[in-house]
């Protein structure tokens, strides 16, 4: 359904025609010239070299200082996705189970069904304002649970997890030895305090990726906080498989984390003011949603099929993402607003038409 | 004992030692400028965004006309490395055995390992120039067999499969209808023709890379050339792993491929010269080796201990990999030559000291 919504956009897109494209989670803004020209000076410095599969000292030593843990904590990988690949493939290689909270997002499914793994998914509702039940969680787990997912802020309901829910469910996976796998790619440029896994004792273990916080989704870096045994198996993974990010995409990096503060400020501004911006026109339309804690997205839920409502709207010039690319959603669809205000003005209100 | 070795030199390089690194297959030459100057002008045109999971059209259009292939059949990787990875992953995930000729890049054995399929060594030695005989071939293929992999030319051997012999094992795999994975990462500096597995009828599969060619290791691009079915399912895992090659290295290795005939042209001429002066040296040693075909490795055999011997060189500060990195080739010992041709001198006299 995904890649028909896609095809058709791009068809449409080739005949000429403008698609407001609330469908796709990648930032418009461009990538710092700081943190490009970084890039720029390592290239014309030799750093073209094979680099370290475990990523390069002044990165490892940079993070692990945000982190408050060991350089050989901290591997660099390109994306945070390749991370959750190498993390499930590692852990599940023996087979057995993986519990994330749904609505979520596909690649988590798509990597448990490449290893092997059972997927456990943990039903979450709107009408709860998308909390992840410990009582849920705790049915599902059994002697075969291997790993839980947690996606906070998530992804796409841009939902950050409160502290008293997160707490419980750490109590849960921490009762039966399980290690969460946290994935707080959006932390940075949340509009509200996210509590990060490693607040908590345990055997847990967090991705993060330079994509979302400095528009660099194209540049495929993030980064894996694990305990070192793990990490060293991870390192052994990625020497047989991606080798290294580049030394000079790291030094980007590097700058970066430099500018962290002034860029994710500017980032979160930006999106709080598009998320309170949709949040208006949606509130004037039947569809039911929740206010967002962090970029980039709604989910709203209408009377609607969506995957149907979702072709239906192509053609009016709008694509959004259907409720069941991530679950059992089909009244809901994500729209992603990563557009300037206009664009996300004129498509919100092609979708509240559509609505009444 | 690669670790040992390159931990130790590691600790007298930081004791301000200076070693003569034999050990790394990395080339020396810088990327060209005109390569770098493409990737920085693609950065700064925002090609910092998400791309295709199978690469970008312009890029696989390029490679489809000089494989003449079509782009379907392309697949762009972060690397070749990443490219044998996916192969192996997707096509013994059932289990099942590859072979492959021995002496051996590790990598091949180390991703059979991780996939879990059964590795058969198929033994070559320097009596015979390498050669990989059928008979032997055909004694190790049974009914689990779902891939041979060949190097060609080869890592550490450096020879060029002679057309006869390649034709003789061609024509098994196709008997049996096994698919031949033909990794030609040198091929286009080689000092001799190559003939590429795709000159052959049969479910073979090509990588390359543009890390040795173009002096481009650290960028991490490489790709692949397969049958269609098979190109699918490896977009369909990139999607789920690595997600995309950064679109402005792409561009670089775009200009790259426009640069081909004069950069491969530059690079076979320096190597050349190294491996003439190598040759001229070790010549005057007990140390029996076949003349290399390509860049950049001698494998040469000795009255030693390998092991032993490379540790005992260090000392002297010259680096080696000992040939036990590559099967069981105890005697034999792997060098790189990808330092300018002093260095070579240098370095080769001091082990020809150890060796008398």
């Amino acid at each position: 359904m995904l890649y028909e919504i896609s095809e058709k956009v791009i068809r449409l897109q080739n005949e000429g025609k403008a698609i407001i494209k609330f469908n796709v989670g990648d930032p418009d803004q461009a990538t710092s010239p700081d943190i490009i020209n970084a890039a720029v000076k390592a290239m014309r410095d030799g750093k073209t070299k094979y680099g370290s599969s475990a990523g390069d000292a002044k990165l490892r030593q940079w993070l692990a200082e945000m982190y408050a843990v060991r350089p050989d904590n901290v591997v660099i990988t390109p994306g945070s996705k390749w991370a959750i690949f190498a993390m499930v493939s590692l852990l599940l290689k023996n087979g057995g189970n993986i519990i994330v909270p749904s609505p979520h997002w596909s690649s988590y499914a798509l990597i448990a069904h490449h290893v092997g793994a059972e997927l456990r998914l943990l039903k979450r509702d709107l009408e709860s304002e998308w909390e992840t039940p410990p009582e849920t969680l705790r049915r599902l787990i059994d002697a075969k649970t291997r790993l839980i997912i947690l996606n906070n802020p998530d992804n796409p309901t841009s939902k950050v997890m409160d502290s008293r829910n997160l707490e419980a469910i750490v109590e849960l996976a921490n009762e039966n030895q399980i290690p969460i796998l946290s994935d707080e790619t959006y932390a940075d440029i949340s509009f509200v305090k996210v509590r990060s896994i490693l607040d908590w004792e345990g055997p847990h273990l967090l991705v993060h990726s330079f994509s979302k916080t400095f528009a660099m989704t194209g540049w495929r870096i993030g980064f894996a906080i694990l305990d070192r045994e793990l990490a060293e198996q991870m390192v052994k993974l990625n020497q047989i498989s991606i080798s290294n990010v580049p030394l000079f995409t790291q030094e980007a990096a590097v700058k970066a984390l430099e500018l962290k503060d002034a860029i994710s400020r500017e980032m979160r501004e930006v999106y709080r003011r598009r998320a309170a911006l949709a949040c208006r026109i949606l509130s004037k339309t039947p569809l039911q949603f929740t206010q967002p804690d962090a970029p980039f997205y709604l989910f709203p839920k209408g009377d609607v099929d969506s995957e149907a409502f979702a072709l239906k709207l192509i053609d009016k010039g709008v694509a959004v993402v259907p409720g069941t690319a991530f679950g059992e959603y089909r009244s809901h669809f994500r729209i992603s607003l990563t557009m300037p205000e206009e664009s996300i003005q004129t498509g919100l209100e092609i979708i509240a038409e559509e609505c009444r």
